[in-house]
């Protein structure tokens, strides 16, 4: 029930996610039957008559979070709402991967809540995949934690790295600090502190890195508190609307620009493209036991059905044992 | 002698600034003079021969801060330094403002010391003029006190205000802070004490602005400390080269593919350009008893040539003294 166009884009992601899969998943689907068994008819009517009834089974949950809840009292007031009956059936084992669009706070309480921390850590994260030159970057936190500790950063170092070696292939991911220079005294207190961690741990930290190095794909992994972190990544997902507004006053300018523009749209929607956090469907919430992906309000259905295969290969792969182990061993 | 093309391009940025100003300004070019009249010797050659003789003088400094010296401590060694000669000038009345693309960190620390502040101004700041949608706001702090305390991120919002009601031209300029949501309980410890202080000040406060507003052009100052300023000034300077990557990647898949970008590129350029810092020519310190702008390291003589315009603008508009009236009336 997650999500700003719920449950039409979820149900429609899930359905998509089942069809791709060919019979690997099964999916839960988990909120107030009537609403979701009448939006599974009407979707189905219109896709054909396809039977995936055997992949997904509907579970019961009366009542909603929705985004403008206050996250804490939220989960409180609403006991049977699709969020916590979906992270319990993964906290029994009954499911093994839970996947949201809705209120992120919630999300990130009630996982926490409902399926504990990883032992070692002090605060889950959520990681974003952000485009780079070269292949993505993982900027942790995303949003999660606003004011950290270094011992906080240097766990989000060590989850970064774990998650980027797991999900994306990259053997011994490169760690940077995100700071306002190279050198190891320049930063603000809590940076300069979790230089001096990261330095003496076994993260594979090359220093500090600028603003500027985060599009030239110069880490694999950028570690900042979530009051930055969230800053940033909502800058950069403004700036297709920014070039699109600028392109569109210069074409404006007579008909040659204009023509000259509506040449050039295709290769600047492709580059674009890249600037799409739908792409990517989702950021996972790391350190909780358990696999939980929170997606954007506005997820397509393209969204939804990328945060359920991530929800696999992160079961897959194992990504949270390898966090635990590393979590002790990297210190 | 600051920047990394001194003094060639401050020379010549310089004589622009003459040029174009046409007798209504009188520069000290401060430097170790044997450089500097080879150099200006040099330049008037190739610029054929004007006279401009009356309207600059060299005044002699025997030593150099460069890029890499640590500001206090360069300060200390090197007492006959270009900035530290050109700042007592302005201090003494000599000049009645200073202009340097040379280390920050040390144009900072020696403005302050040898100006002094503003009485009411803790801490003195940068603000950077970002482009928007619609026109440039201002970022404040823009990385120069990366731990703040609310009553300094108080200070940026009211000098912030009169920077850009004076310099810009727009009236009561609204102002936002930065923060990861709109409401005020949305923050980290230090961002929502500072919503608290600016709600109830004579600030024309509009509340918190996200990542996402800054480019949108929602308010005309955009209040944040130095670090997260400086974090996200750097990463959009990166966005230009970024993109330019990505479609020269596009390019490279055929040939229509080039051919359409190549149509596009004047498009392309007249955006980009707008992202371009040098366009704005440098940065004023504020909330120092005098004017002293800062510039990019990498300044052209375009660059060079603004910052002096900027700080005559600065001076003939009475800036400092609008900004002491303010930070008392405001509070």
């Amino acid at each position: 029930m997650g999500g700003d166009y719920a449950p039409r884009h979820v149900v429609l992601g899930a359905l998509d996610a089942l069809r791709e899969s060919k019979g690997r998943l099964s999916l839960l689907l988990v909120g107030p039957e009537r609403t979701l068994y009448r939006e599974l008819e009407q979707v189905q009517r219109t896709m054909g008559n396809e039977s995936m009834k055997e992949s997904f089974r509907v579970v019961n949950a009366t009542e909603v979070i929705d985004m403008h809840d206050p996250p804490t009292a939220a989960l409180k007031a609403k006991k049977d709402s699709s969020m916590t009956v979906g992270l319990s059936l993964h906290r029994e084992g009954k499911a093994q991967a839970f996947v949201s669009a809705g209120n992120t706070g919630a999300v990130l309480s009630a996982s926490t809540l409902i399926l504990g921390r990883i032992k070692g850590v002090g605060r889950p994260t959520i990681g974003a995949l952000v485009p780079t030159e070269s292949s993505p970057c993982l900027l942790v936190d995303a949003g999660t934690n606003v004011d950290c500790k270094p011992r906080h950063l240097f766990e989000f170092a060590v989850m970064g790295s774990i998650y980027v070696s797991a999900m994306v292939g990259t053997q011994n991911p490169k760690v940077g600090l995100l700071s306002i220079g190279e050198e190891e005294i320049k930063g603000n207190e809590v940076s300069i502190e979790t230089f001096r961690l990261l330095k003496r741990s076994k993260v594979n930290f090359i220093g500090n890195v600028e603003g500027r190095d985060i599009l030239k794909g110069k880490v694999d992994v950028v570690v900042c508190d979530g009051f930055v972190g969230n800053i940033l990544l909502k800058f950069g997902e403004s700036v297709p609307e920014f070039l699109k507004a600028k392109l569109k006053a210069f074409a404006g300018k007579g008909l040659l620009n204009k023509l000259r523009m509506w040449i050039a749209q295709g290769g600047l929607r492709t580059v674009m493209k890249d600037l799409d956090y739908q792409e990517y469907g989702g950021v996972p919430l790391l350190g909780v036991n358990g696999v939980s992906i929170i997606g954007h309000g506005g997820s397509t259905p393209k969204a939804i059905k990328n945060m359920i295969f991530r929800a696999e290969e992160m079961v897959r792969r194992n990504v949270n044992a390898q966090i635990q182990e590393a979590i002790l061993k990297y210190s």
